[in-house]
């Protein structure tokens, strides 16, 4: 069922647009390594859209209100109940980076499944919305 | 296009089997509250379904190797991704309770509507996984 | 958040295209019955598309292979994972009417919790494919 | 864009704590089979969770006021909406274990489809739910 | 189960951050009109998150290789596939102020459900894809 | 994780039963080509399936309120969200036929992506309906 080839090519740096390089650039000086990941390799056929999405990466999943880390647990629980398997093997990786093991991996799946199996639950029984919610 | 009703009866204290009752109990002894929130009482229409869920609950919600309050934000992530609104808001609820502030949940917004463009951005260009994230 | 109203007009009797109204006619027939659900009056604003759809849900949703009631609880199991209330509400009742009663639904319900649960396990796990099941 | 290894690695029995060694026993038991599936390996990272799903397995899948061939189809129709390989294929060779063959998967798949369909319709005609529902 | 209430307040002008505030005066001067939508409300509790998809809703929904009127289209198709009814009903309303009539989005809803009919059919069947779509 | 085998054999033409032998006659007629993709082929195994699946893409995909280039792009929005990635294959390999480039794929990634950041927005922030979109 499944193709290993990208839907578009994977950019080069030989053959990124210059904006596309300039970012390719940031991600390496940002993240303090030589590698682009493939993803965005991918989205650098839409160089305004590379610059956006990078952009909102930084700006979104670094230090806030929120830890990094605990951004890194959110998208991870996103991304699998999307069945996305690229976002869930390289956030895993990221979330590794900054310190999760694999007795934490593994509660994380724990709270995602039950999350899953509860909306089930609410979806199917429709209790409604106690006053105390609100 | 909506409809108030829950799809089984929510179940009072009067009409719980004894296995409900014990476990209305113990929802009001570990939360010190008085309260048993709508979700449980439609769930009381499956003895069996209630004690494991509650004991699920308990097991995988409460302090481990991640903190309770985070577990709450991945909870919320996984309902947003599933469009259960009961779920979204009983757990925000929960996650205010545990020291969530409105900041925090919009940060969390930003960081579960990012990762749901991303797994689009993904699945639709296929990146192959990288080599680093193995 | 919710609007009561539909996004296309409900089509009555009166306003219907002779096609939508042989529908109409054969719905009541079939179904032993004078009332046309409003997904049927939705749909008449495409009268190709609801004589296709209503051939499609005779042609697969009666006797066959699979019992008509085991059909509408797979029908269910679907519109709780996509979380479409009409259609949870309109297959339940037509479950009920093919002899499902309250333990059933609840039984349902934590087959279809469960299924969510598991799959969220796999998705985030990865396990290989077994040999066996090949 | 796949990658065949899983996130946690496959525990093998030698490796297995003592508790998840019990619940392969069980299952061996319960099955009659030496095969312990790669799912339930990759649980066994997080003992608590293997021991905790195995026995709802157990207690929700036998039967019941519905048929355990009949839960095999309604776990299929999850996992196919939510597009989970590895579960659409396990779920698939125990239902032709339990007796459904080719006929039957084939009109199982016929009614997912238009349940999928028709979900889609209602969510965007979003027609009221009839009093006739409730 | 459906509660009116928007999880974090809607923010009035009398109550906008001055980021806040230009986005909305933005919005007001590219729509030529003095109504802001309560998406742009809501996540005006965001101020960051409102500049930033307010830049790229412009960016991506504006004129370009698609046709703005197409692009509504491929929002609602998203937005359906999700369950998202706010998105439905604003995204409808800007496909018909584009052009869009009644014949049209029933239309769109016919390819909507066909293609959730049979993404369900290929997702259940596996087949391989052939050497031709490469 | 992936398995490359089919869940039901691919039909070929000596082993298709007549009425599928036609609808794969009809295929190649309309379709200009030899070819007869898996999928249909796998649906082979449900004559009654194929035959109406493959009138209702006819009646659907064609030529009629919207152009048929338009309905690809909407196909490979609901495919993306869903996550089929054999769906995504053909569908941009049919765009591509219809006149879609590397450029209006790139963009379409865009809308899609943004479509589905924004219906997280929402589904988290549960603004009110707007009067105007009524």
């Amino acid at each position: 069922m499944t193709d290993a080839r990208p839907l578009l090519p994977l950019v080069s740096d030989a053959e990124a647009d210059p904006r596309a390089q300039a970012v390719f650039d940031d991600i390496r000086a940002v993240r303090k390594t030589d590698r682009v990941n493939n993803f965005w390799r991918a989205l650098a056929n839409d160089p305004d859209g590379l610059e956006r999405t990078w952009a909102e990466v930084k700006a979104v999943m670094g230090e806030g209100a929120l830890d990094p880390l605990v951004k890194e647990l959110v998208y991870i629980a996103v991304s699998v109940t999307n069945g996305c398997e690229y976002c869930i093997r390289s956030h895993s990786a990221a979330a590794r980076a900054k310190g999760l093991d694999d007795a934490g991996l593994a509660e994380l799946f724990a709270v995602i499944a039950l999350a899953n199996k509860t909306n089930a639950l609410v979806t199917g029984l429709r209790p409604p919305v106690d006053e105390a919610f609100r």
